[in-house]
């Protein structure tokens, strides 16, 4: 790889999703609801962000936490589905015990080997991304999270994706995003930023007007886009 | 029904899918792509408030015209089915003739006759609403309309919102705001509007830690919540 100091890419900033992997979110959610549990997994997931949206938009900010709560109650209630507080509570703590895809850390590793700076900047509040970084090993390797708590405004907010041009001192140009989903890889982009879809759910592309720069399956992925820029 | 002067509500702000019916759109899409039109429509109707609220974040507004064409264009790709020019021009020319529903002429009548102004505040363009109103025989009945195009904002933006304040140069509590979609309900409670939810969908109450002040099934409903303020 290419030292930092001849490439253009001085950091990255990346989605939690990006590194973490919410499959086990899924098995649980089979495990509560058997046979129904991928039907209750899209509309949860989809819910969630829409909330997300919508409360950003409305200036009615709450931690991600409890928008995941709400998407999952809302889901249960539009399915005619019985959440139990202690169903709903395990199905929450999941998303306090995840785990990194197994292409992150050697990945990562690399990248910050190679003098790359890296910080999340996610939707997650600091409490999920200090578990999940534990969870998977991958501690030392990033600088202050940089959660949407903080502008209490959820991407693709630009006052989101602005948090990390302050919290690197560094302008756009120089800053690569990396991200799961395919509107956070649009909004990154019409924010300024070189960007990198990791496409892990293999995703259609968003008809918003722009493309990200690049897009692959996986960190080795992000490690090769960042290394030819 | 009493007189305005005796009532707290001066005026109302209408969506537009909570007087025009879309299922004109729905019978074309199945005729389109048999056996699939209901999954389409779901997914279409979803993507394009999706994108509404993504633009709106993201600074990137466009007119619902077109969102409605890429949300569209989405959505066949993501369901690999095949659009041509012809059958996309074709959905979108029915969104241009659109109708009310059969409750919408009376009760507006009514409404109208008691002294209460209206107006429409809508993601609808002013042309799309232009022709709905002349395809419903609806003339006469609304001042100007508040398309989201005046402020490059969709709802629920505050900014939208406001736009009814500043045309019927009236206080919040005065405006009843009547929502199609449950999140537009929300969106209006938050901004201080009495609130109803002409919920023609039957659709779940959303999680959004608020609640309409009432709810019901057509603008019959939408006038007696009106009178009773």
């Amino acid at each position: 790889m290419a030292s930092p100091s001849d490439n253009k890419i001085k950091a990255i900033a990346l989605d939690g999703l990006a590194v973490f992997d919410l499959r086990p979110v899924a098995v649980l959610t089979e495990h509560i609801f058997p046979g129904r549990g991928e039907e209750i997994g899209a509309l949860w997931r989809r819910q969630q962000f829409e909330y997300t949206w919508l409360r950003t938009l409305g200036r009615k900010y709450i931690d991600f936490s409890h928008v995941t709560e709400q998407a999952l109650l809302f889901t249960c209630k539009s399915l005619k589905l019985e959440l139990t507080k202690a169903d709903s509570d395990r199905l929450m703590q999941s998303y306090h015990e995840l785990k990194a895809w197994p292409d992150a850390l050697p990945a990562l590793r690399r990248l910050k080997a190679s003098g790359l700076r890296m910080a999340f900047l996610s939707n997650f509040t600091v409490t999920m991304l200090d578990q999940a970084v534990r969870n998977s090993g991958l501690e030392g390797l990033f600088e202050s999270h940089l959660s949407t708590d903080r502008v209490r405004a959820f991407k693709p907010d630009p006052r989101a994706y602005e948090m990390a041009t302050s919290s690197f001192g560094l302008p756009k140009e120089e800053i690569a995003f990396a991200a799961f989903g395919g509107w956070d890889a649009v909004g990154a982009k019409w924010f300024g930023y070189p960007t990198f879809w990791v496409n892990r759910a293999h995703a259609t592309v968003e008809e918003l007007g722009v493309l990200p720069d690049g897009a692959g399956k996986d960190l080795n992925d992000l490690a090769s886009f960042v290394q030819a820029r």
